[in-house]
């Protein structure tokens, strides 16, 4: 029996076991947004490190802590691995077929807030290691862990905290938190991501709501101050019309576009899954839908809120409104620099009395797909997953690899158990077990053959 | 001592008993928005009115009932009383320094919701009652009682309900359901109410939430699209772009025009009562401000609503958005045309995707300042408020008085206990009790004077 053998092996008889620990760390509710219970998780991250004979402490930021861990190995290089334990919350509640907190497997998979994006990622990763001592008692290499609390909102103290403690997270490569297959069960390396500039914008306009016969003709009203606003960001042709927005939008290059053109076109599993009867835009599919969807900046509406929502009418007239943006970057757009452009934007459109509350972000980051850790990661995958990895230039989503590429200095490459209908983000959450296990088979690879 | 000095005297020695009913009609929530204590409400009002002899039937409608009562008189002449028995939703609740459904006295004042609006109003009129029947022993004519419960969501089935009663509802004036004093503690006398046209807007794009990362880019946004919707309604120059919108609007004649110009100017009761730093249009106050606050038709959005609406950020693209507007009408534009004109202009400007529910309208409708019971109700209430009544040809809010004054062809007058710091709709709603009382001595001279 080869190596791998014996660690598909343990992988596969001690399933069970990681998937309870998972239940338990899933159980944890650790809502970013909300401030909730975000300590509490972070220390059950510590205590699964530590039971792997890492070295953990729980650090302070002036937000959610970050969980950093080391274990030394045979060769003296080092893999970083990025996880988080925040999760978001999990609201609309009725939409779930089972409590969000309370982790249920069914037909194959395993259900919960959190589970797949991203507690399930850190245990599964954990299980390869159990893997690794159990048939090896050491690790090929040395690893470091760097589970933060606050990736649902957008890491806003992240950046700052690694800019801190380069020498802690020195390493040679760095994997995701997440990563996965596509519709047709082939993995997916994922180099590039999106940055992200995420807003508040809120109008106050009277010192209280008044009834709406009496403000509706002569007071202004804060909910159409906000929609008129809001409609300066952006038309109907979706062209976003803050002056200079586009400025430092660097174009996808010909190979950008050859990568993208391999990969399948999802404009009907798109259609299927979210029910869109069309794309904005004009757009049918092909490759203008992969280049549209990844390699353009966007600016999104995530909510809006203002005066009575409840059932039937109610005449009146709002003193307050809100809307959450986000704008996805692409590079070389910086999250500061719109925000300033979005500033003048709104003053000279004449909205001064609309305020901008900065909730986080992060520039967008690209990895060389020409990186030999990529192409380690991409091979080793292929045992695995019977079946070639495709390379994904860059992603629509957005997160803090920023900092690992350019204060780290390091290669960041994606693998996971993501599969589309994971619903991150949406009611009834989920992962499929057969691609948790495949992950850890896969990242035990990584470990091994890095350390060659 | 006169008629009216005994009537006064009954008045002011019963006045906590007539207090103590209202604070027990008040407990009893019945929020027509919500379909909360309606019938549970509707009782009371019919045991009230049965205490004081008349003949009182609940009579069902396709929404909540309405109360019917009569009671003869010695005259054979009609008054018929308007009220409502349904009440605004108390949110937003933080806001309230005592509970809503609980009333209470403090510094002369009831506080608690709809304890002004409009129930305080009815339980005063009772207390005329009493007072006459406990000096004289009978009524000096008949007095019809209409009170129903669903003016707060815009009497969607009142006209109907009187088109088919008209017989039981014949009379010979009739006195609304509210009515009071200006800042200046002069009562008014308000001869028009604008119509209403309320919808709900609504855009569904996507079956259900997504990623703002997967979905920012290609689907459509509910949120946007509503934003783009709303947006075509009306401009920031506050004008309203619905082709023929303004079509059957007629202008405010130069009687009104005077009216209007002997009225104080409340620019800056505004400014202070409401924080209101500078009115649209460019209006400073005056006739300017005074013509632009009834005279003009609006559209205002009530409420918005999509999205993620918690504390920080989330990424997510909306599936669904709604906002709620209320267009206030001028004679003689029609709910029904609004309606009409209305979709055929979301269709025009490309938005067929924006679905609307019309929670109920009524067309304005105006009294003539020169008929016979108008000049009545001026010239009693100069007594009891040692002021001069001033004359409002139209005023801001709405109500159904369209078909008192077209089907049941009356002459329809104000009087009551409100006065500008009431907070109908709004957190801490109130009334003076010194008010209370005075609309009791009014509402007393009016119905003797009535039937000599």
């Amino acid at each position: 029996m080869s190596i791998y053998e014996k660690i598909d092996s343990y992988i596969d008889k001690h399933l069970d076991q990681s998937l309870n620990e998972l239940k338990r760390y899933a159980a944890q509710p650790s809502i970013s947004a909300q401030n909730l219970g975000l300590k509490e998780c972070a220390q059950i991250v510590k205590e699964m490190l530590e039971k792997r004979g890492f070295v953990a402490e729980v650090m302070a930021t002036d937000g959610a802590p970050v969980v950093l861990a080391e274990r030394k190995g045979k060769v003296d290089k080092t893999i970083l691995i990025y996880n988080h334990y925040d999760v978001q919350p999990p609201e609309p509640l009725e939409l779930w077929d089972s409590p969000p907190f309370e982790p249920q497997i069914r037909d194959g998979k395993m259900y919960g807030r959190g589970v797949s994006d991203d507690k399930g990622h850190l245990t599964s990763r954990l299980h390869a290691i159990d893997a690794i001592l159990a048939e090896e008692g050491e690790l090929p290499c040395n690893i470091k862990f760097i589970v933060e609390g606050e990736e649902e909102t957008s890491s806003v103290h992240l950046h700052d905290f690694i800019a801190q403690n380069l020498e802690k997270l020195k390493a040679d490569a760095c994997i995701w938190e997440f990563g996965g297959v596509d519709h047709r069960g082939r993995p997916q390396q994922y180099l590039g991501l999106r940055g992200i500039c995420y807003v508040e914008l809120s109008v106050t306009s009277l010192s209280a709501d008044v009834h709406s016969g009496v403000g509706g003709s002569i007071f202004p009203n804060a909910a159409w101050r906000l929609v008129w606003a809001l409609g300066t960001l952006k038309g109907s042709d979706e062209r976003i019309r803050i002056p200079g927005f586009y400025d430092d939008c660097v174009q996808p290059t010909e190979r950008d576009r050859e990568f993208m053109d391999k990969l399948p076109d999802l404009a009907d599993e798109y259609k299927n899954r979210y029910g869109v009867k069309q794309f904005i835009k004009g757009i049918q599919g092909g490759i203008e839908l992969k280049i549209e969807e990844v390699f353009a900046p966007t600016c999104t509406i995530c909510g809006l809120t203002s005066g009575y929502q409840g059932p039937g009418s109610k005449t009146v007239q709002p003193a307050y409104a809100s809307a959450k943006v986000d704008f996805r970057l692409v590079p070389n757009q910086k999250p500061q620099e719109i925000l300033k452009k979005l500033r003048a934007h709104l003053d000279a459109e004449g909205f001064s009395d609309v305020e901008i509350k900065f909730l986080g972000g992060e520039p967008a980051a690209r990895t060389d797909p020409d990186h030999p850790f990529v192409k380690l990661v991409v091979e080793t995958a292929e045992e695995v997953y019977d079946a070639k990895m495709d390379i994904v230039p860059m992603v629509g989503g957005s997160g803090p690899n920023y900092p690992f590429v350019y204060d780290l200095g390091l290669p960041v490459v994606t693998m996971g158990i993501g599969y589309p209908d994971t619903k991150a983000h949406a009611p009834n959450e989920n992962f499929r077990i057969d691609l948790y296990a495949q992950h850890a088979k896969h990242m035990a690879r990584v470990i091994k053959e890095f350390a060659k």
